[in-house]
């Protein structure tokens, strides 16, 4: 059984929440607080753990794993018989490498916590301005992933074409994060097309913030 | 022949400079400037190939390919009887993904121009404290990673084992740029290390900076 170290709004978690219950894989949720008692992700019995302080880490048996991406394809190589999470051609695989990586590297980072509270302590900036903040950093990685994925006929049901991938498991925890701060989804029509779809099916609806054993 | 969209001093554009020379894949340059005329890559012709607006991006024939990480990989997949850039096994591979995307994720979108810009222009952040910011977000990065380097059997003469991998390839340009911004190395040896046994291979001096056609 896999332990998952995780935090039920963290959006890099969700998606190795969902990356687990599309592939059927039993896991144990072991909660991090990303706010109390100064940040559990900062103590000693987890950063011997995870250096990087942050969530997800995956233990799976002796092996212990870090960052999100590396952990959704070690699924998907370790489990190969399950439905897999990234097409068939490398040239879709680069491509929903690309637009997972769109939102891992280009949004998600950038709108962290923990640079947020770098914004707030060292520079002092507003929280208005912080909140302005999120949001232009958000609708500008949905505007791309908008035109990539409107623009491109291997969309499909989901991101690429009919099955779920890598770059769905990345998509939806974003898109609560732009609901969570009131980010008009209005200009992006298949961002929330995919996102319906997705969240139609059970792999997604377990891992949702809303569903885990540490939600508030 | 491959199509690189590149600018000398882009650290993801970098990173795939590498990947070619080490799998012998020649490609043509074609440099965008990030700060001359508003910044060539939001102009209508890279646009509409990247809709990113952002460099690199790999033309392979009719595909398009964009994200470093991503173009990464499907070098590597293309190209396997190339010495590989991923470790044989499972776990070897998200170790190696998970120090890249230290890198990718953790440390080089927060320090990005676009980011720089907007401390800059809309938030009025005055320049020394942007240069704490990219400071800051270098050393927190580095620390992990030296912790990760140093403290793993795994590590060789590179990041992982004595094979340069996809780690290697975000390491070096990584730590260009931490030159760049004055970045105290010495408390870093294993990265000085594997930076140094990297810059002895001819595939990475020729991906440098100061090598390429439009250096200034």
């Amino acid at each position: 059984m896999f332990k998952l170290y995780s935090y039920f709004r963290s959006s890099a978690t969700y998606r190795v929440r969902i990356a687990l219950n599309l592939k059927g894989l039993p896991y144990e949720v072991l909660p991090v607080h990303l706010l109390r008692n100064g940040g559990e992700q900062h103590q000693a019995a987890y950063s011997r753990l995870n250096p990087a302080q942050l969530v997800p880490a995956l233990v799976d048996g002796d092996a212990v794993l870090s960052q999100s991406l590396a952990i959704l394809e070690y699924l998907d190589e370790a489990h190969p018989s399950t439905p897999s999470l990234l097409p068939g051609d490398a040239i879709g695989r680069a491509r929903v490498r690309a637009l997972a990586l769109t939102i891992a590297c280009e949004i998600h980072p950038i709108n962290n916590l923990r640079v947020l509270q770098y914004l707030k302590r060292s520079l002092n900036v507003p929280d208005n301005e912080r909140d302005n903040w999120s949001r232009h950093w958000l609708a500008a990685g949905f505007d791309v992933l908008e035109q990539l994925l409107s623009e491109n006929p291997a969309t499909g049901r989901f991101c690429h074409g009919d099955s779920v991938t890598i770059a769905d498991c990345c998509l939806v925890p974003q898109v609560f994060n732009a609901r969570r701060i009131n980010l008009p989804l209005d200009p992006y029509p298949t961002i929330r097309r995919i996102e319906a779809a997705c969240l139609s099916l059970e792999a997604f609806q377990k891992a949702a913030p809303g569903a885990q054993p540490d939600a508030e």
